[in-house]
């Protein structure tokens, strides 16, 4: 029985505790509940999607399975916007591999910037932080016949988004630009 | 060992597969889906939160537990705005029990909309859909102090949802009044 990639990675989320510390995902919870907490924004990460295979009463436990998700993992609302977007890291300090990103959910993507809202990635990359709008991705993907998106590439079209104290990864400023640059 | 009354409720939504039928919840995710592929609006439910306790690589499943909710059940966009709400269910023909909405989901409902978005309930009682605003639904806690909403209140505060045919539960065009009183 062989399952997914993202199936995969689920379960080594669920099971590599050790590697919790200063993951991508740690850093936007932390900052996603210190938004918050300061009244800034309201983005919450989805939860899991399981498949429910069956309960148990007697000590309230369930049995069930993975999901594949067909949007992204975070959504929102930031000053009256919706704000919909995914967290990836990449070990490769080269390129970003687009089999990262699923059919669906450039899909997704695409219809969240359509009906006017904000879509994006967070991506983790040679121990740098860049946001990238959804319109430069799919565009990329639009000219490019390429397997991966190259550093240079997030690195000039992406806003780099620096570390702060509070929080570490206050992403919601490289969100700010966006904002801008759309209204403009 | 005991269990909250929503905890016993998600339980109970996976173990009577009897009830699938039309209950409010089918007919909401109909309406979404209708509109998703119709490109109206993106709205999804959100995954139940399991809490994971361990995951088993030889057969691919989880064991876990429900936990509690501290958001809505739906949320996404629609004409540029974001969408926040929860779908509620009451076979109480004279009133609506306000122990179905915790107080921190009271507290998002009221963040909702101070940053902008459109947060509702869309209650089900006597047989009749209603969209209840956020903002009447605060009100209505602040100016009475009662542990539910009579259905009187629902029906001249609400906003009622007759039956179509496609979608069944066309509830957007409920929001679509919700909108229009707000910008006037």
């Amino acid at each position: 029985m062989s399952y997914p990639n993202n199936i995969k990675k689920e379960y080594n989320k669920y099971t590599t505790f050790g590697k919790r510390g200063m993951d991508l995902e740690y850093l936007i919870n932390e900052a996603n509940e210190y938004y918050i907490h300061e009244d800034i924004a309201l983005i919450y990460k989805k939860p899991t999607p399981i498949g429910i295979k069956n309960t148990d009463y007697t000590n309230g436990t369930i049995k069930g399975f993975f999901k594949e998700k067909s949007t992204l993992d975070y959504n929102g609302i930031y000053k009256g916007y919706y704000i919909d977007f995914d967290a990836k890291e990449t070990n490769s300090k080269t390129s970003f591999p687009l089999s990262n990103i699923h059919e669906h959910q450039l899909k997704h993507i695409n219809g969240v910037i359509r009906h006017g809202g904000f879509s994006f990635l967070i991506i983790s990359i040679n121990e740098e932080y860049y946001l990238l709008s959804g319109e430069k991705l799919l565009q990329f993907i639009k000219d490019n016949n390429r397997k991966s998106i190259p550093y240079n590439f997030i690195k000039d079209s992406g806003i780099k988004i620096d570390l702060t104290i509070k929080p570490v990864l206050d992403y919601i400023k490289a969100v700010d630009i966006l904002i801008k640059e759309r209204i403009k």
